[in-house]
């Protein structure tokens, strides 16, 4: 019997309301940006500093590099710090109650337990796009350029905090493209295997 | 509303037995085997041959090398009029009926098709090496092996010819762990998806 699902997402793909909808047809809470919130707690780092650095590689710049040397040679810098401060309130959470828990690598963080459920939403770039501007409005960048950059700086986090690779259907128990499956069918989906497996 | 639905799959993950399954329940078609039939009755090569070379890179050796360089300098190998022959029996296949059609890049082939859904299936080496022990005996070979073995040659079969990475979540619809989920849920999942979008 699963007690948790973790939900990793592609950027407009529709896992955050995936997350909250499943979350609500089990009556279970949903941990998205309350976790941002306690690790700010735990970390004394802005919420607006963690949203930006607990799931996105720095954007490189000559002093993130010259920071990132420093860590090379056993300085722990600010994303280190957060990444240990999200690792124990997800690890906490996991421990207090059954909950669904959206991004921020709890899939790495809770791997190789069996009362985890771990999800991967996706979709293409065209359905991303398109709904990036419904939620978020227009900007000056392109949807499509926003949705590449975030999709690279979200695999580089992963991939440098994980060591694995960002996507691969192999870490996950389900993969689902939202886009051609539909965000109602991918709830019911995961409502059922939560139930049944 | 799908018509056809295409499961890649890992050795030993029980991808065929699923692709079995769901066409049972679906009561259509499932090519597999039946494919290679087919690909060397158009082909002129054994099946025997097909099976060793329509899926998996073919073992290096200086003479492969040396006719992979032909290839390089505009000649076609053996395992191109495979591909080739392949390719075509599936497109037919995908026009004819509704159907399973199990391995063989068929996700690749009929990719973009509103008509599809594509499935990969995949499990940790554990669950896939009790299974083939199971399944096709003991070897010389550790399983484990023979698991990494095989999971190599089709990853650079299929990178080779699709230019695609096997196994990322996002090149299917819907990728399953059959070791942590079970055959039968991922059969009655399989099915569910395919009435329902």
């Amino acid at each position: 019997m699963k007690r948790i699902i973790t939900i990793s997402r592609q950027f407009g793909s529709g896992g955050r309301t995936i997350g909250r909808e499943v979350a609500a047809a089990l009556n279970i809470p949903c941990y998205d940006s309350e976790i941002i919130a306690k690790v700010a707690e735990a970390s004394g780092y802005s919420k607006d500093y963690i949203e930006k650095n607990g799931e996105y590689a720095a954007q490189r710049t000559w002093f993130g590099r010259a920071i990132d040397f420093a860590g090379g040679v056993g300085m722990v810098n600010n994303q280190d710090v957060i990444w240990i401060a999200q690792r124990q309130v997800i690890l906490e959470l996991a421990e207090k109650e059954n909950c669904v828990i959206v991004g921020r690598c709890a899939d790495f963080i809770l791997q190789g337990r069996e009362d985890v459920l771990s999800v991967f939403i996706h979709a293409d770039l065209e359905f991303r796009a398109k709904r990036i501007v419904e939620q978020y409005g227009e900007s000056d960048e392109k949807p499509e350029k926003r949705l590449k950059d975030k999709d690279k700086r979200r695999n580089a986090y992963y991939k440098f905090y994980t060591d694995m690779e960002w996507g691969k259907a192999t870490n996950y128990d389900l993969s689902l493209n939202s886009g051609s499956i539909g965000i109602d069918n991918c709830v019911e989906l995961i409502c059922d295997l939560y139930k049944t497996v």
